[in-house]
């Protein structure tokens, strides 16, 4: 059995168990949703249907694409229903004998106004929207990776790492002064090994914008590197999943300010990464983070961290806040990413990717606070 | 009156004539909506609310880039909500003081389960989530470019007519070799131009590969312009806004399908540019497309174009469906992109920028299929 086979054998399971005769799960613009490519290895634009009876059909934007990458027990291309979700929801219930009256469940993020129309179009079935349910089934079946899932990551997290070695030197030998270099760089040196592409945009910001937390523009042809802190964070994708780290460069002269920040940043992360155990609830993490810069009269403007996958923020979240909370499992993949910014110091941001063991955790990437 | 206010005010007349006290629109990740950076500047990751007493409040992901690119009455960081769009909401309410009971629009595309949140979190207000309405006013406003905007578009197509001249110069040296080279050149050279990046992943897709719609992985090390033909899709951003533009490279020997494609493609573009003006519906438009293509016994898979803007895909929709019909308007910007894949033969796009007038449309951008 595949692994996509046994990833969609585990949401059969749940549906059994609470009486759903067919989920809709839709990956489109605007609304990525990798779980289609979890479940089927489809890297795009579809809408996957899964039935009681353990059937799955998928409905591709791009069936020639779907015939090289897709496994689903059939294949219908989506220009067959004009490109409309409700249409193929009705056939696809219609296809997979999804008896009337029977209990359909579609996304979680359906908008209101759409919800009506499904209810009104499919009115012969009663049409299920709500949070929880199989997307959590989803994400934690996604947050806790196979064997399969955490070999790739050894293999993303070494070139992440080769990668990561070659910027330091270049950096320092100056033979890449821009932003713009390095995001190229970054990008050229990871498609050569076999990656399929970045995880998100890079972020490489000079000192006169490290502030920002995602700085805008992701980068430009100003210098990198130069005296106070520069920000970088990347991530590479093979075989779908993504690494996410951030390396920050400080460059003498560096204020007090700066060495201060330097600092929290390295105690945070020294803290959170210690902390990385099987049945950790994630919130007391990303407390003890927001505690400590607390106690700094600081405060950090993001999340401590999140899992990383097929898209660069997944299950678990790792913040602060009472919702959307996790207890932490063998298995996980993790990105901590504490830091700080200040308009006119810049800002320090560290991150690297852990993977959760039982009676801790093992650190996959090699990034830290580079001095220049 | 700047340009951000001017479409403020724009949408105080719109809330007037609606009786809404109050616009809430959310700009974050999986639910992007550039019109937060059209209205006030702020380039992402924000949530901006709207009160009928014409007054605008910015709630930033990141303070320290919203007090740098926006314009509003009032800047609160996202941070004082611990980030949950629903207090935001409750208390932009409070401090815009918009009255109990009265109406307050939410985003068009919140989920059902958000929805039922927001009515029983807001219970003193009547909550309205619609499609239609402000998001259709919005869509109005940003599809309609106005002289600032279509000074940009005019300088991007300058910048990306450049590059398109570069490139075939490039690549019939053989300078440019495979996708990757292709690909971060063109990034390369945008920035150098002043460029803020890429308006989406560049598609560079060898003959290989060019039969997908959107070739996975969007480049690769492969090889680009080799014998058949190889798609280039890219857009550059300057001052936020993209352009779009496909270029087909064609190199003997071609087979006869290879040929027929190009020669289809290249008709229907024809003709769509042709039918290009002012008070036509965009569903005729796509309508004579898909006829034409049909009458070949062949279909193009995708909608044959869309506008452009502060995002790749914007209003107008071209498309050959029923819903989301628009009539063409002078100052429209429109992306025209027939298109045919074939698994065998691979694939052929021409893609070009346009200006809807008066009497026509004026061609802003050059790219074609290329002959090497």
């Amino acid at each position: 059995m595949s692994w996509y086979q046994k990833r969609r054998e585990r949401i059969y399971d749940w549906m059994a168990g609470e009486g759903i005769s067919l989920v809709m799960i839709e990956d489109s613009e605007g609304r990525r949703n990798q779980a289609i490519r979890w479940l089927t290895g489809q890297p795009g634009d579809a809408l996957l249907f899964l039935s009681a009876d353990r059937r799955s059909l998928l409905v591709p934007w791009d069936i020639n694409m779907a015939r090289i990458y897709a496994e689903a027990d059939a294949l219908i291309p989506y220009g067959e229903f004009s490109r409309r979700p409700l249409k193929a929801l009705a056939a696809a219930a219609e296809r997979l004998g999804v008896p009337r009256g029977s209990r359909i469940e579609i996304p979680g993020d359906t908008s209101y106004p759409r919800f009506l129309q499904c209810v009104e179009e499919l009115s012969d079935y009663d049409i299920i929207c709500r949070e929880g349910s199989v997307w959590t089934e989803l994400q934690k079946g996604r947050a806790v990776k196979d064997e399969d899932e955490i070999a790739i990551y050894r293999k993303v997290s070494k070139i992440t790492n080769e990668i990561i070695s070659l910027l330091e030197k270049r950096i320092r030998q100056g033979k890449l002064k821009t932003e713009a270099e390095v995001a190229f760089f970054i990008d050229a040196e990871g498609r050569k090994r076999g990656c399929e592409g970045m995880g998100f945009e890079t972020i490489a910001a000079g000192p006169s914008r490290s502030f920002g937390i995602h700085a805008f523009p992701s980068f430009t042809g100003e210098q990198f590197g130069g005296p106070g802190l520069s920000i970088l964070d990347f991530g590479l994708v093979f075989g779908g999943y993504t690494s996410d780290i951030t390396l920050t460069f400080a460059a003498e002269p560096l204020s007090k300010g700066q060495e201060k920040m330097i600092s929290l940043v390295e105690k945070a992360y020294a803290l959170a990464s210690s902390m990385i155990k099987s049945g950790l609830p994630t919130r007391e993490l990303a407390q003890a983070v927001d505690g400590l810069f607390g106690s700094n009269k600081l405060s950090m403007p993001h999340a401590l961290g999140h899992g990383i996958g097929l898209q660069a923020h997944e299950a678990p979240s790792l913040h602060n806040r009472s919702e959307n909370e996790w207890v932490l499992e063998p298995g996980m993949i993790l990105a901590l990413e504490p830091g700080l910014y200040d308009p006119v110091h810049g800002g320090c941001r560290m991150e690297n990717d852990f993977l959760v063991t039982e009676e801790g955790a093992e650190v996959l990437t090699e990034s830290r606070i580079i001095r220049l």
